[in-house]
């Protein structure tokens, strides 16, 4: 009984997660983030206020767990067939997914909620990716490459152009910067 | 006539957006950013609400650009006597403020605010001072930096792992990220 107590208390719970997740979608995709408010999304899934404000403590951390379930990766990098390529296809889809409008607006709820632990998460879900693709590499045979540099000098500098500039990080400007990973360690392959 | 009440206007104008920074500046340092509300900026400044949702449209307007205004250089950057030496101190002093609790917070408040043009502005700030090393560095007769290579491969992974990495970017770490920019051009150098 207790077991099934915590069963049914954990799939309404989760009935609760759904609804208001998918209000804040909803509603997101039909206004600017600013105009949204809790008695909004309450009324969109079925719930009281206080259900969030108990749940979430305040609407930026709401959007900020919204945000995150969507950067969430739902599958994995395609498979080129070969590591260098793997990176190149992976980072032209993430530099246009998160130079997006859409993008942008979750990095940001991600940042905004100044809790702990999001904004490495969504890190997190980047490094994992980074990783699939290495795993690839190695069973291959090929060389991995090395992965805080490709989140140096290849993920950062999307990201800040994303953030901070108004030049969003076309496909061109993404392949020049995985050249300066692939380009020096052909040039010592040559040389030896 | 008309010109002198321009100028008291815009003394009033000042007075009240500079009142405003100081409240938010103040209460800032008393509690985290979640909890302060316009009412209460307002008390504190003297103001009413309504001056405030009139010249700033919401709070996290209000919020970015005191940020912009806190992040806004008050001084040029240290003149060592050579310009590698300069980014050095430079870059050191720009990720110890920026990846502060401060400097965090700011850099969020900048980004929440959904305003154009103010992240960019930001952006700006740090262009405008590598830009004077460069100045500096052409005066002394000194080969500049690329500014865009150091924004990709200097500034850009400081300020990823500030907002979202739990590695905060050591000095060490910044020397690394200027070795690479200058370690190919002494090769070059050494094999001429």
């Amino acid at each position: 009984m207790t077991v099934k107590e915590r069963v049914r208390i954990g799939g309404r719970s989760a009935r609760i997660q759904s609804a208001v997740h998918d209000a804040v979608r909803k509603l997101g995709a039909l206004s600017t983030r600013n105009q949204i408010t809790v008695p909004q999304i309450a009324a969109e899934a079925g719930v009281t206020p206080s259900t969030i404000y108990r749940r979430w403590g305040d609407l930026s951390a709401l959007l900020a767990d919204v945000a995150v379930a969507r950067l969430r990766p739902i599958a994995d990098p395609d498979d080129t067939g070969a590591v260098e390529t793997d990176l190149r296809a992976f980072i032209e889809q993430y530099a246009e997914e998160m130079s997006s409008p859409v993008g942008q607006a979750l990095m940001r709820d991600v940042l905004s909620a100044l809790k702990e632990g999001l904004p490495s998460a969504c890190a997190g879900f980047t490094c994992d990716h980074l990783t699939t693709l290495n795993a690839r590499a190695k069973a291959r045979g090929e060389t991995p490459f090395d992965i805080d540099e490709v989140i140096d000098h290849v993920v950062a500098p999307i990201i800040y152009r994303a953030l901070f500039s108004e030049q969003i990080p076309t496909p061109d400007y993404c392949n020049r910067l995985i050249d300066r990973i692939y380009l020096p360690a052909r040039k010592r392959r040559t040389a030896v």
